[in-house]
């Protein structure tokens, strides 16, 4: 038998690495894996050193806030020649947000024309809306519920109401789908910026008190509560700071389904060392926190991270250049840089980067959004979906990326990981020089029928 | 040496009843305590085998709510006959809370002009209010400060955003003086009312589902991590659910300044049983939850409620007789009921109930509000704050209860124990028929400086 | 490129089962796993529905204690029949125990002369002996130290007395090498056998509170502070009741390396149910618990327990026939139905029986014994040691068994798993009717130079 | 009416100290407390500024040791000088032991000859003994009973089996009386001395290692859980190094009855700094330990550590001056310095010493050992046991000591309090100059009938 295609290399799987290994794949799955000799295939693939690892699953992706749905064009692009195969959408598109079917089939739709990865997508309601769209919705596929205790747009990105987040915890209750928060209190947000914009304070360094650590732990502790007590899965975004994932932890303990997030640049800059060359160029919400990087690494390795995401946002630079850190747009591209910058990372840090990177960025959040088995691993029956790392010192250079942006904080920061090919469901669509596959290549993917938890 | 004072009977000491006991009262404080024969005084009380307690300290009395300032003249009134020898008096008075040096002065001022016992005072800040005011106000000698996160009235009792929540929480971080809150989700409680009116489900089985328990939870979350981060000390006023008691315990358990109080009336009633005969006479805020009294006495007997007050407030019969259970008042008459019905209910459990009544009722909140060891315990050098309660079944009738009221959620009960003598700073004050004192016999209280906790 | 041998079936991989999966296998290991068509091979068996596992690591096995050396043939030929490929075998042989090199040396030598099936050693000190054989015998590849807390034979099995416990932790103490401690406490044990006796008390009833549950637990909590004291890894090689991984779990909590193993025969049997048909031949040290059985399970499903074993050991049956409980053999034959009887009592219990049976009677003994990533899993490297159980229902009956013996606890049990095939490093070495390999072909395997635990 | 005595100073009752205080005696009872004037007695005794503390309460003496009953005498003398009005007197007198009801009347008959304080006593068993005599010796009105698992002494002070352990366990477990442990494991200690001896290595820096940590704990540990398993009241009469206390907390918090005590020569004295000038003089059983006693000092304030004692023991100082430390008797004189030393340690420390004095050395005692409220406290209706202690320099000196032995190990420590008055039930005891009562004013005290804890 001939396989489609073979590939050979140090094969990460999620326990351990196969050395001289290769994995074969058939109608677009992994179908083979093994050491030593390998199968026949009508392509094969010799990878040398570099390691084999799962396609990446980005769980934090806005393509289509700025360029709306064929922005998933150039995000997922972008996606791919970082080793990105999946990404998990936001609903935050513009102009209007995924909270319906018509909604989601034009995103659907969207993603078969534009997407050159795989695409879960997030949902999300709008104030006032029934929760009776929810089971349409995951009727429909959605992996994931998002919300915002923050108004960072009045029809894109509302906040949502007490009461209405109590009530989607209710009607999601019986089922294993998320509901995230992006978890900042508006009212403190809101105040402590006119402050600071009145006091003239409006560089990097006032970011992170504009947005306070408080403001962050109390609209994430509000909305833990309301999922305990409706028993469903709540879900934090992005913790910026340690505290949020003692919390997390104090709600697993006492039996509740709650999870966090962080995404890598709170696991690489620091607003102290990076600010006054980054600006506005650093700006996230919520913000990077001075001093806490180590903190959340430290998190991490006590397993108490569930996963790490880009939050990949495609505003142009001139979002950024507005003079103050309070009208830069928030957000910076993520996605090409995610798996080099997560494993330059660890790896300096002395940890197992490519395990790491295969647990943090692939395996768990698949299983996060009920794309695992199908996506996550590198083992038999899953997609094809692999990338060829390679410990390969290179510096970033935006000028070079996919996303169409020609911007990134990480400029010159030197990697020394490199993605130097990219297969999705066994095609090559990245590689190394020239991004490979088509638009319309990526495929909507759906939630996995999942039970609930025992 | 011939003291003022001899009461003589079973003293509750806080670990201790000395059985063959006296104390002794001299210039208002107790002098002397012994057993057996006992010192002369110019006057003796022999209350046989009745218990000698320390004078409860009320860490909840609304008594200016409906009647103004001179409303503490009833309510003090109902105190003493109650055994209460001290009120610690909310904000929320008619027409304007205790927000500033004025009203603060007036208040002190209508204590010496009205009050029949002694009246540590609350202190609250009204939205918009700067918080410059809070280090005058604990320099006038309030006890603690309390806020609201749902608006129960624009002027007299509104919400306080959560900015101005983490300025009182920062303002207040180097103090020992805490901030407490009413618990109530805004956002929630208000859309759910909504609903079940258009529902026309409007009675008392109406109201705890109307106020939901997780509205109680989730703004009791907001609030403590708030203080959490500030360094404060967070109090939740009334606490009518078990979480509750568990999320202090995570808080306290992480290092926080963090306590949580019941109320007698969810010690006491459960809207199954009591609802239908008790209808609106039985509603306060957050309401009696069906199911849950055992469960907060299990907290208590863990020792996870920090104390227990009366939440007392002085709405009229016709306020609660409205045809509706959202347009009745909220808050029930609870002074002079407090001590029978905690005692009554402790002994119907098999518990030692003076020595937990001395606990709770006395030693805990005077310990809270800065007041002992002047108030709450039977002790050398306290104020002689002192009360026979002896033990006879006595069935309640509000018709004979002092706060001119004439209606309460007891009436008909049965207690065990009767409170037959007061003295307020060794003057009798309550002689078991008729109120003794006078109006301004009571006094202002002011927190002890107290040094932060180490 | 044509393998040896390719296996298909349902493959249980560590956390997921591979539906139409097969297995390929070269030089003696796993050289490829795939799905859907397979590889040529010079053998091909196809096993239908069938579940391919990895081979049973059994880490506690009794081989030598009865027929000396020699006894390894019976047993490891009753091993592959019941589809344990590797054993951990007791130090405890008869006459002497394997305590120097000598005795390793013919240990090893007995293996390449008997074994069906491959064998890690457990070895043991005498007592007197120096702590500086410790590492010879490392460096000569035993995978752990056995040691008794009672004597059951002065030479064969004797108590190590506490001293030299703690020297041997000591000598252990910057290795990754376990002690394992057979838990009874001597004094308990010998005294109240003696009043039983003395009462008239020798029926199976009698056997558990024979060896009070106190004398293993008091044993138990000596010996773990022992090795917490000297920062080395203590393990229970049998646990009987759950008090003893509360323990366990405690010691790891404070971050000691600490583990227990049960048997299976604690989760099977219960004297209250079985004693009465069984008597002495469900006669084990510690002894099976009434009413324990189901507390144990619920350990094991909180993960608790490190992993399970047989404790095998090959006592003719005339050694249960004595007419007391105290002169019978202690003991059980338990390698042939110790993955049909996990499987069956778990599933039995609505638990997914194979991955359950993967993981504690395959990857975490082979873990813990430094076997794995050779042993333990079915994953790419790993030596083909390969079983295929088919879910069919079978009445055990011991005269069908393969270890000389007669006799089982299980008799006329109903097994829903069955061992149908099972490979060692490649070759066949039962085809579910015969054993088709030669005494000899198992091997001796050492335990891998582990690195200490960071 | 006029009291047999007044005492007036800075009165510590258990939570606070009343500054201008006075305490006055009637039928050797404390039967009233005041402030300011004083009531008629006929003997007035105004100590100024110093503190009125309660009198000690030493749960660990050693009368008998040495000289037998009649050394009772000495013994009390140096109790009363140091403020020490209670001793709870081990078991271990020379020639034989407390264990059954002729030797407890032989020396209650002692108590009442010889005994210049109150005196309540441990028991013990012989090995072989029967458990039956444990409830006689209840009734009897032993305070507790005490065993070794050390052989110090064959018939005096020998090591009582495991099962024998069990046995008692079981006896005592319906009861509230406890079963305290001189835990140091036999085995390990006397190989280790054994291996020390030959090393030639017996000086007091020997003595630590000579008796291991390791020994301590791993006694302890088999201990508490014989206990735990019985369900009965587990002690560790003296744990000398934090992980003990570490130990018994989780036994608390597995709901067990362990306590857990510790002696004031393990919060003083550190063999690093003071084995050189003392050298055997230091030798107490279990160790003082190296570095280990700031440890202990952050148990007591996170208040794991049930009281404090002196294990007095009172041997001549010839028994210390045998050239080696193994051969040199172990245990101090200790009941003169216990107040005064631990007065001194705790103000040092910056900690409020009077307050934790009445806590570690009276209260927690005299509740452990069933003697509360009679003992233990200053509170009416207590035994007007009162020491005056003056917070002054003094330089400790032996020759001026009480025990008539003539050395001590904290000979030329200063001091910072001192004890200059001791009534013992209202009679003047020490002048701070002489010992003021008669052999035989001592009473023996029983265990007060206590109910089993809730």
């Amino acid at each position: 038998m001939t396989y489609q295609q073979v590939i050979r290399g140090q094969i990460v799987t999620p326990e351990r690495v196969i050395r001289d290994g290769w994995l074969a794949i058939r109608d677009g799955r992994i179908a083979a894996l093994g050491d030593g000799p390998h199968p026949d295939a009508h392509d094969v693939h010799d990878a040398g050193q570099a390691y084999i690892m799962p396609g990446v699953v980005d769980g934090q992706t806005h393509a289509g806030s700025y360029g709306g749905l064929p922005g998933l064009e150039a995000t997922t692009r972008s996606a791919v020649a970082g080793g990105v195969t999946t990404i998990v959408d936001m609903p935050y598109d513009s102009p209007a947000p995924l909270c319906d079917l018509e909604t989601l089939d034009a995103k659907v739709a969207a993603v078969g024309r534009f997407a050159h990865c795989d695409c879960a997508l997030y949902a999300t309601l709008l104030p006032g809306q029934s929760v009776e769209m929810i089971p349409l919705l995951i009727a429909g596929g959605v992996a994931a519920f998002k919300i915002s205790a923050f108004e960072a747009n009045p029809t894109r990105f509302p906040r949502i109401p007490a009461d209405m987040v109590l009530d989607m915890f209710n009607a999601l209750s019986g089922t294993a789908v998320p509901l995230g928060l992006h978890n900042e209190d508006q009212e403190i947000v809101r105040t402590t910026i006119a402050r600071m914009k009145a006091e003239g304070r409006d560089g990097i360094a006032s970011h992170s008190p504009s947005r306070p650590v408080a403001a962050e732990m109390a609209s994430s502790a509000h909305f833990l509560e309301l999922g305990f007590n409706a028993e469903a899965h709540a879900h934090l975004v992005h913790i910026s700071h340690a505290r949020g994932f003692d919390m997390v932890a104090h709600y697993k303990a006492d039996g509740g389904r709650a999870t966090g997030e962080t995404c890598v640049h709170y696991l690489w800059f620091d607003p102290d060392e990076d600010g006054p060359a980054l600006g506005a160029r650093m700006k996230v919400n919520p913000p990077i926190r001075p001093g806490e990087r180590e903190r959340l690494w430290a998190q991490l390795l006590a397993d108490r991270i569930d996963f790490v995401s880009s939050d990949h946002a495609s505003w142009p630079l001139s979002s950024k250049e507005t003079g103050s850190i309070f009208t830069a747009g928030a957000g910076v591209p993520g996605l090409e840089t995610l798996l080099p910058a997560f494993f330059t990372a660890a790896a300096a840090r002395g940890l197992d980067a490519p395990l790491l990177a295969a647990k943090y960025l692939c395996e768990r959040p698949a299983r996060f959004f009920g794309l695992w088995p199908r996506k996550g691993s590198i083992r038999i029956g899953a997609d094809a979906d692999v990338v060829v790392l390679e410990r390969k010192d290179h510096k970033w250079d935006s000028a070079a990326a996919h996303d169409g942006l020609c911007w990134s904080p990480y400029d010159g920061a030197v990697f020394t990981g490199k993605v130097t090919k990219v297969w999705l469901r066994g095609q090559l669509a990245w590689d190394g020089a020239e991004i490979m596959n088509a638009p319309g290549d990526g495929q909507y993917v759906r939630r996995e029928a999942a039970p609930m938890p025992a």
